[in-house]
């Protein structure tokens, strides 16, 4: 994927139908899984065909409206896609935000990024206290939401990571237990030092090598929480899977996969548990800030090169909030 | 493997101590998880050592006792290993089986084989009325009972064996719904057509590319249960894992290992449902029976060959049952 993949075009205003509001795109949100949604095969949403507009999170201010549910003025997340202004209905996928809200962390911790961790977390890893979470991507918007959201729930930690001062972040500033930095450390030998009790709950961003060093190390009746691969989705053929699959069985173990958007309708409960743990402190996040639609691309290659410092939004427009 | 591997050994008597029995191996039942003891890397249970016996599944008559538990006659199931005689004790690897059962088919189907099956299916794979579910291996002991267990409880089911014969047996036989030839047709697309659906449960018991090509067909909220693998087994080098495991997240999937030995403590709950079941007509099983210690190494492989038909019992004794 490189940034020749992309086109910038220009095309006339939407007119709106009733039930229609259109949204004034303020902040695109980057995600991994919009690059899964730019490859032709089957996924979980229809891919994104060649000329269309690239799927994406984003937030707005509406500023036209033929729809009950939303006024001009309102602030809302939606799959606006990257575009200035998007059209948006009262359905499942578009969120109006209580007045009041600070849209940029929305985009950074409370939306889609927050709910990835947390349902992610406690939905499919259930993690008990005591036990032992690893995270990769560690120092990445959802890999640092996760690891934090462990620790409140009373876990020991492990990140990775894939520089150093990612390392230095995660262990100094948000209070995980330990980080391996994959790119200067073999893994296999820093999780049995980091994980003497093996590893419970594995909660896997990036795929390939790192996650069959953890499925050799998961503990009795261990959790792999498949949230994405970004080690993968770049490749030109499909690598090969983790051939430590084979532990599962005699680890009991359980790998299994989600899609966040499932849980769109329990985002409230989710921002509201997180918003209670930033107020008390105990959540940290950090944001990378581009500007411009002709930045996007970039934008979004930073999540597979590493070289992002934290949650990467893209800004199209003054923030009004 | 090979025969060259294993050696037979004469070695005096045991005596017993207090609290122990002397069993008297009358038929030992071929797992190919016997396969993965020999290996020398961690599995679930201890490795089988050099010049150690080969441990195994066996059900025996007890000659001789000095436990409370044991009468002399009794009949037993029990990890005998491949021995004529073994010690027993009142412990949770051995089963002091009703008066009156019959030894063989506590091999074949009533004991570990019809556990494998039937825990596996029903607390891992949890099928539902009406949904497929797929079994590979389908021939063999632990394969044909998942899918007549499967049957009776309303579900599709399409097979993969590796011969036309093994193939028309389950199908015209055991009335599951297709049946898949991988050595002769192309799997992938023989899921296809035979699950046009998706595939909501698959019983795994070979691994490698079959695996793979199942993933890419499963069903949302599909479920792997991961029995063996016994396409790897006996591969020099690890082989590659599933590259489709990606599938998982798409498909909200879920692939779960397990081990039947947890459930040594629910066999009686098993046993009494398939022995209901099988009063009924509604089980059949077949035998490939060998006999004598030396033919051990051999009918173990025949689970990595797949020349046998049905499960492999080697008799070591007369069956007083």
């Amino acid at each position: 994927m490189t940034e020749d993949d992309f086109e910038l075009v220009a095309a006339p205003m939407y007119e709106l139908d009733e039930g229609e509001a259109l949204l004034r795109t303020v902040y695109l949100s980057m995600d991994a899984t919009v690059r899964t949604w730019l490859d032709q095969g089957e996924g979980y949403l229809p891919a994104v065909g060649i000329g269309e507009v690239v799927r994406s999170s984003g937030a707005g201010v509406v500023v036209a409206s033929r729809c009950a549910a939303y006024e001009v003025g309102d602030v809302a997340i939606s799959l606006t896609g990257w575009q200035e202004y998007a059209v948006v209905r009262d359905d499942l996928f578009t969120t109006r935000l209580p007045p009041g809200t600070a849209l940029r962390p929305a985009m950074s911790v409370f939306g889609a990024t927050g709910a990835t961790a947390y349902f992610g977390l406690l939905e499919i890893g259930r993690p008990q206290p005591g036990e032992t979470v690893v995270v990769s991507a560690a120092a990445g918007a959802t890999g640092s939401l996760v690891g934090q959201i462990a620790r409140i729930l009373g876990c020991r930690v492990v990140g990775i990571a894939g520089t150093d001062e990612k390392c230095r972040w995660v262990t100094e500033e948000l209070g995980f237990d330990a980080c391996i930095n994959h790119r200067t450390e073999d893994v296999a030998a820093a999780l049995r030092r980091t994980c003497p009790d093996g590893i419970d709950v594995y909660f896997d961003n990036v795929g390939g090598p790192i996650l069959d060093a953890v499925l050799r190390r998961l503990a009795m009746h261990g959790r792999v929480v498949l949230c994405g691969a970004i080690a993968m989705y770049n490749a030109a053929e499909r690598p090969p899977g983790p051939a430590n699959y084979l532990n599962l069985i005699a680890r009991r173990g359980r790998m299994e996969g989600f899609i966040t958007l499932d849980y769109w309708d329990r985002f409230g409960e989710c921002t509201a548990r997180l918003a209670e743990w930033a107020a008390e402190g105990r959540l940290r996040w950090r944001e990378e800030l581009l500007e411009g639609l002709e930045a996007c691309p970039r934008a979004l290659n930073m999540l597979f090169t590493g070289e992002n410092r934290g949650k990467v939004v893209v800004q199209l427009a003054p923030d009004p909030t």
